[in-house]
């Protein structure tokens, strides 16, 4: 197994160690990881303006997969290391799959009352949508300035993520799968949305569909989670929606996520759905958790199907048994004792 | 007092009838009440294909304010009655201060654990966007479509909404401000915003700001709503955060919202946050609380604080002794007493 490690600014670099300590603690012998570490980021912006040299994109194509600690400082002005690394990463490797499970462990606190029962994934647009960077200022600075930002549909784009979702949701025991938009007010992207996921769906005919427009989905989230199975949904209402299911399962700390090519043409790349949090770096505080469960999804897109449940396995126990304050490196350890016995 | 009436909608009639009621009920002997009831919605589109007629949308003009309902039907095409009825009013009136007050009201059931104190007010963008149905669609239907939707917005819509949710900032004890929005990936309408966002700050050295992304909002609407007081944000993450606001202080069935033309060119619009809800039309299941706070929004911008604050104390008080099911008469009944007496 041949991995591209970024660690990112912030907490990435702890995390990532921790993640790649579990990695390591549950391959079988005979699998050999290597891994090429590629330094980019804060300190590299900083250091030479680059965000995302055409060679280090080059030499990323060469790996099984990549995985992402946190990018994002607040001495960058905002968007630069966002747009020009993360979501260059994503676009440039075409990871139209965005994948985030969200599931609430038994023992996990969550700020819902009534602990529902929640095992829902939500399937994000990866490559399109308000985050094409198709946008504009005009007259900036003045007040007459206009700013756009065009939010980028494609049939193309948009039925094979559909396809994706409804594949996923065949192949789970509720077989459930919820379009979120807002087609009556985003009426052409929505109508785009809506009639590809009808016409998909005549493919799936086992598979139970249905519509919320993105407010509504929001009140489900928090007063009926259990309602949902598999989501799809667009680049920025993923972004939104996926947050907040992170956030009645126990918090970022927890959730996991995969940036997928299925058609296995470039890398993807697991990271967690948390930011770099500058204002915890090198404390040891931070989870590694999500970088730990996107491990695990890593592996599950490798075909380690069992060293994957098996992640995942020792990541509930050890939730089920957490108490007091850990550190970064205390977690890790613990999870990769679970998965190597 | 000179009101437009649209009821609207499914549950729409039902509610507006005990929002009048209320009125009715809390308004001084002194002042007359005139209406003036508007047949617009999904029967009159069904009988003549019209949503808002430019005679209509005159009359509309020569009453104080407007009271409506909800508008939208499944029998109708997802779009055509919220672009062509509900957002014309909204745009052609200039309703550029979408006003959605959150408060968990002491007995009101919230699906979060420990009950945190919420009470914030959102201050959504009305009138431009990704609401300003700017799209369309290219090679409709063929497996080469495009759909796009432009989000867009200017110094001058920007800088004025901002401009009045630091005046309602600086009017609250807190005296908090915090802007939404997603800057780090729509760079140019992020910047925009929040470079308008800090220099009208400086006009209000009183008032303590801070910004978040959408996604980041809305896990602290479940883990920590009580640190927002006044909210200010675009009208999609606004449409977004605002159903989940209702969700967490105790539903859409109580969530008021104010569609507000500051500058008294048009008349106002107040109108529940919820929708028609056609499932439960006509049965006398509806909620109307969420409209009878509206009309206290109304009364407050049309100067009758005295009687506002009436009518919130009486929905107040009922909603502390409200138990088992009621009828949405007798939720109208029960408030009218009150702020009666
Ligand atoms: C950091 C940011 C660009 C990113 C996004 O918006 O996709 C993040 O919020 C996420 O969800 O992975
Ligand atoms: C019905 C719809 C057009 C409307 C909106 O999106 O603004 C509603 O959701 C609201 O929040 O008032």
């Amino acid at each position: 197994m041949n991995l591209a490690v970024i660690p990112g600014d912030g907490i990435g670099p702890e995390v990532v160690a921790e993640g790649l300590k579990v990695l390591t603690a549950v391959l079988p012998q005979d699998v050999k990881l290597e891994t090429g570490t590629y330094d980019l980021g804060a300190r590299r912006w900083h250091e030479t303006g680059e965000t995302l040299p055409e060679a280090e994109l080059e030499r990323l194509k060469s790996h099984d997969a990549i995985l992402l600690g946190a990018i994002g400082d607040p001495s960058v002005p905002s968007g630069v290391l966002e747009r020009g690394l993360l979501l260059k990463l994503r676009f440039a490797f075409d990871h139209y799959v965005n994948l985030r499970p969200s599931k609430l462990f038994p023992q996990t606190a969550t700020p819902l009352a009534g602990r529902p029962d929640i095992d829902f994934v939500v399937v994000r647009e990866g490559t399109e949508g308000p985050y094409a960077g198709n946008g504009g200022s005009f007259r900036t600075g003045t007040p007459a300035e206009v700013a756009t930002e065009v939010s980028l549909n494609t049939a193309y784009g948009v039925e094979r993520v559909v396809r994706d979702a409804y594949a996923r949701a065949a192949a789970r025991p509720r077989k459930k799968l919820t379009l979120v938009h807002k087609n009556n007010v985003l009426v052409y992207a929505g109508h785009l949305w809506k009639n590809l996921f009808d016409k998909v769906g005549q493919e799936y005919p086992e598979v139970t569909t249905d519509y919320l427009h993105v407010d509504a989905a929001t009140i489900f989230f928090v007063t009926d989670p259990a309602r949902f199975d598999v989501i799809v949904t667009d680049n920025l209402f993923g972004d939104i929606l996926t947050d907040l299911a992170a956030a009645v399962t126990g918090g970022i700390g927890l959730a996991a996520s995969g940036n997928i090519n299925p058609a296995g043409d470039f890398p993807s790349m697991f990271e967690p759905v948390h930011g770099s949090a500058p204002d915890i770096a090198g404390l040891g505080k931070a989870d590694p958790t999500a970088t730990i469960l996107s491990v695990a999804l890593l592996l599950r897109h490798l075909g380690y199907e069992t060293e994957a449940v098996r992640v995942e396995e020792a990541v509930s126990a050890d939730l089920a048994e957490r108490s007091g304050a850990r550190t970064t490196t205390q977690t890790g350890d613990a999870i990769a004792v679970r998965v190597a016995s």
